[in-house]
């Protein structure tokens, strides 16, 4: 996207845009760098006093001009090639030599991969707490209308009857399932460090030691072997959010169906007004959740037909894979948050549901049959 | 897909469509039919007698012309309306009465629901065997060529040296990975039971205890709750097959760019012959299989963007998934099979690897680092 | 998909399986080959007599059997190699030398994408018709209802008044757009002949003549230049049917919300039935409408994908086109079909729509402003 | 995307940011506010000294801040209600009553979609132009080497000989193509004006006027009727650009192969360097084309799904084209940028060509066949 704030508290975007912007990025760089210094400096692949001196230089360019630093990448096709000739150049100065402790055996695509995994775990922390909020208010709507006799709709017909606990216990299924396969999955992204040509050469023979406390370091997975071209993991994280962007737009869907004029069985709590109707109640946070979610399966597509990245760095699939995970991170973020502030406040009407329930001839007199066990059994898969 | 046989052999995906075509569909929507009839006469919800007479019933259903079943599908917009209706005529012509214990307790989605997952599991099944002799293949170059050097190449330019070795564990590692989460998903794919209101209502006060019986009757997971329009589990299962399918890309990239003229590494055992140019050596299966795993990411977005599911019956939502899915499982089938057929009889130069590195000046003297020790570590991660 | 037809009349694709299964592509491809000898005879590039050998040898290979055919692609990766050996074969036997008329100065591809092509025309003729039928028939309910009251809704609100007449206008002006482009596009798709690398080499020097008639020959546009791997036509033919998918889309989605139980504006001709709910009447053709349509967007994007063909012949950017072109042509028209079928038989209910607008105290007495004008602007554009 | 500048230049997207940021969105929406107040007062719906004083105003809101505009439009769901409370307080500031001739007759909508159409003509303008360079860059390569032979290579092996002047030629016949059909369809981009029932109602009985002396004002096509669910022409749009992206992809993809190591037909100008190999000579600028292009497909899809839009005004669809749209812009924008930068800098090398061409045995002494007069006819074409 470019370079807007305008759509981030409306799309919910916002709720992670700090963790996603130009100086999260520059910091997790150097914190991926500063990290490899050290622990190259524990392996015996750098001096210590080297690595003190990057320490010391870090300060002198995490302030660097975002803008500048843009420049100066596009000649390499990335920003891990400038930002380490900054970093060199501030190390030789701070302390000359010190710059032979900096960016040791790796290539950019190591750094600039495990900054993403960097991000990517706080973008998902977030996302999973505001997954959990729409979950928990998902519950307890069902706890509070176990019993509260709804119209089940099939086709967008009158259906039998159900009861409005058993539709949001739904909803917290989904989202329960969604939040811990997503935050399964986002706990397994390892560190990323193979050199050149991921043969972990310009660190032998001390490569998978400096990996891997690299990885401990940065409180990261472990890698297992270099995955600079093997991007299951990316698909699968690709994967799990978009998951978890359908898992909010199904309640967003029934809340903005629920709350038409003429069913009026639910409503959000402070509905957004509009510019020329102010009769108007617009279910506003379902209808931008819904929105956020509609934005993910493309970019799942994007990510998955990025896997095919041909020998040991791709020609533009990685580089493809950036600006598209962050995004991805941000529309998933946008609908959990969207979602959680229409569910938190969400008022439901079972006088309306009573009322709609009675124009159906062939539901009338018809049970709920187990819908309020199915509230129970999961509600107490969450106990 | 038309009704083609034409592309089933050289896309691969032929090593499926026995398991999904109308056949297939209508004996998985009958076995469907049958164990419920079955499980619902255990629980006592229908009459063991009435039962029987669907069991004897089923015969004279099956050979039912898919093209009738067809034409009669339209009006309801599902294949289980009429498939329910000769079945309930047939089983009361053999045996009167017996036609109440035809789809007790269940709606439409129910039956194709199951049966979607009946040919998904049996279907995936394949695909895993094809994944597994794919990175089987993988580990095999990866032991064979431990230590045979070639160049490792970035950004399409030569880098350093890695060994060939290296390069197909890292191909290995990948469809592992692919392998077993896909293996791990569909094992988990539950029964769908939930009546027409997803309360299980014409089942009360048996419907939980019907619904998990006929789980264990099938072979299947239990559903907890009814998931008619919570789709987490399709988007997880679309998720994971487009990670094979890319898990195959990669390899299949690989071999035919490595095939080149110029490069001329590796070759196929049979490469394909050309219509016009009768020197040629093509990489057919690779090239196949890449072709195959090219049209998983598009559907994958199809499956994701179909969570959007209204109420407790999706007006399209639904609809949609079935050929979907069920290409999925074809175009990555597909990718596994050919590149199975790519990987098994690979042809490795050594000398030609050796030649190529020499061009570069920079690679040369350069040793491979720890490129055999990440083929042990791989190899020792599947022992 | 699978080899199925159970889903084929309930998604609508039913309409165009016959002109894109096995059958029509063999015919397809034997079509263009024998046009080929023709021409190629009357530029004299082959002998007249020799190609009359092909003519009267097309016969023997027309009935080939698609299963034998598709086994021996395989190898070569295309249908083109073995069935222009048969084609030989045939003409040798009816005619010794004929075989030198077979296939001259082409390479598969040429075959392969002008067949496809002629598939495309035929196709697109059927769905555009179909799409010219809705259109008509929502500038029927336009001109019926052109001062209908009805409620305008927003976000799923009622806001103000409109008349039924204008909703259907809009239907209808998108329609119309839609299959304009889609027919206009369709038109300038053209022949392709380039040989082996694309420069016509063996059709030396009569290249560009032949590829001239053989355009005229088949009806098609002339090439200008080979495009073996220059796809914009294709991305721009895949854009169309994802619009005309869309435009599909929109209405059947009004049908659906307007046909709810509480709203009960609109009803289908014949409703679907239920397994279950004999009560019931679902929208069953706006709703598998709407599920064939969901589907387009996903191929559009694998076939957009599918233009980074790298050098003279991708290796499986256009192997991938084949089924998907097809399958976004089969859901596009299984789109249209459902949609004609839910538009001609629409039932409107102006009672409904009376009763709804009382509903919402903002809209009463609030008049219809430019409604009825906007059905005149529509109707008048169509004249 | 999150607020970041840092990929900007390296993946071209820089190229149009300033086009698309905050500041660009808010001048825009105000200048449509401004141009609907004054045709208002030109048709005699709003008083015109109330009109002045809209004019006098706009100056006081034009410098809002951009956080403090996003975060009054959660609420509402979209930024035009707090813009236009702003704009009515400005103006009834300055001129008490001037506030009557805010927004006359409009909808948010209608300022959000025209607002975007301007944007989007503008970025359209930036990228046709870079497509011209591209394809310009093109076409002088082609007449440069309209003789040069080199290798035509068919699923990754040599085939037969061209030149790479034809190669090139096919380059710009589909920049060409892609080029033509996006400056034709953003000119085709009418004014939205449709007020909150899509009636015009608001502005009876001179809404059709307001409308097309709205469109004439700010350089639009004029709309016919309003097309605030008819969303055929951004899927057209979407296409459009998705095209132009994949017309990118192609020659990037190309330029990149032909720079491998073992080939060297080709080099960029300024060829990218490497964090960690100094001799390496990365073609950076297809690089980044490739991987701006790939991005463009998924969103496509996004946008074309988003052509289900119910009733009057979609709950969730309309919103997420907004930044859905931006991105194809910027996506787009940064393949053609980056591709100009490789096309105008292209070093094109015959000694390697010939040298390739030597290496396959079917190749020798086959002749270019056509090969020159397709690069005339190319240019021809262009003259």
């Amino acid at each position: 996207m470019a370079n807007t704030t305008l759509y981030g508290p409306l799309s919910g975007t916002d709720r992670v845009d700090g963790l996603l912007d130009d100086g999260a990025w520059i910091a997790a760089l150097l914190e991926v760098e500063l990290a490899l210094s050290a622990v190259a400096a524990e392996q015996g692949t750098v001096d210590p006093d080297d690595a003190d001196g990057v320490e010391r230089a870090v300060g002198a360019v995490a302030g660097v001009d975002p803008a500048a630093l843009a420049a100066e990448s596009a000649e390499g096709g990335n920003p891990v090639i400038p930002l380490v000739k900054r970093l060199k150049a501030a190390a030789a100065r701070i302390q000359p030599g010190a710059e032979r402790a900096v960016h040791p055996g790796a290539t950019s695509q190591d750094v600039l991969d495990t900054a993403l995994v960097l991000l990517t775990r706080r973008a998902v922390g977030r996302i999973v707490d505001d997954l959990t909020g729409c979950a928990d208010a998902a519950a307890g709507l069902a706890a509070a209308h176990r019993d509260t006799p709804c119209a089940a709709r099939t086709l967008g017909q009158q259906a039998l009857p159900t009861t409005f606990g058993a539709v949001a216990a739904g909803w917290c299924a989904g989202l329960d399932r969604a939040r811990h396969r997503l935050a399964a999955l986002a706990g397994e992204l390892p560190v990323s460090y193979g050199g050149a040509a991921g043969t972990l050469a310009a660190a032998h023979p001390h490569g998978p030691a400096v990996a891997d406390a690299l990885a401990d370091r940065l409180g990261l997975a472990r890698q297992g072997v270099p995955w600079h071209t093997e991007r299951t993991r990316i698909g699968e994280l690709a994967g799990a959010l978009g998951v978890a962007a359908g898992a909010c737009a199904k309640p967003a869907t029934d809340v903005v169906l629920l709350s038409a004029t003429e069913l009026g069985e639910v409503s959000e709590a402070a509905p957004g007004d509009s510019s020329s109707m102010p009769h108007k109640r617009n279910p506003a946070a379902a209808v931008t959740a819904r929105g956020a979610a509609k934005r993910a399966p493309g970019l799942v597509a994007t990510l998955l037909a990025c896997a095919e990245q041909e020998f040991q760095r791709a020609a533009g699939a990685w580089h493809a894979e950036w600006e598209t995970l962050t995004d991805l991170l941000r529309v998933t973020a946008g609908a959990a948050a969207r979602l959680r502030v229409c569910l938190e406040g969400l008022q439901v009407h079972p006088d309306a549901m009573a009322h709609n329930l009675a124009l159906a001839a062939g539901a009338q007199g018809a049970g709920v049959g187990h819908a309020p066990d199915l509230v129970d059994r999961v509600l107490a898969g969450r106990a």
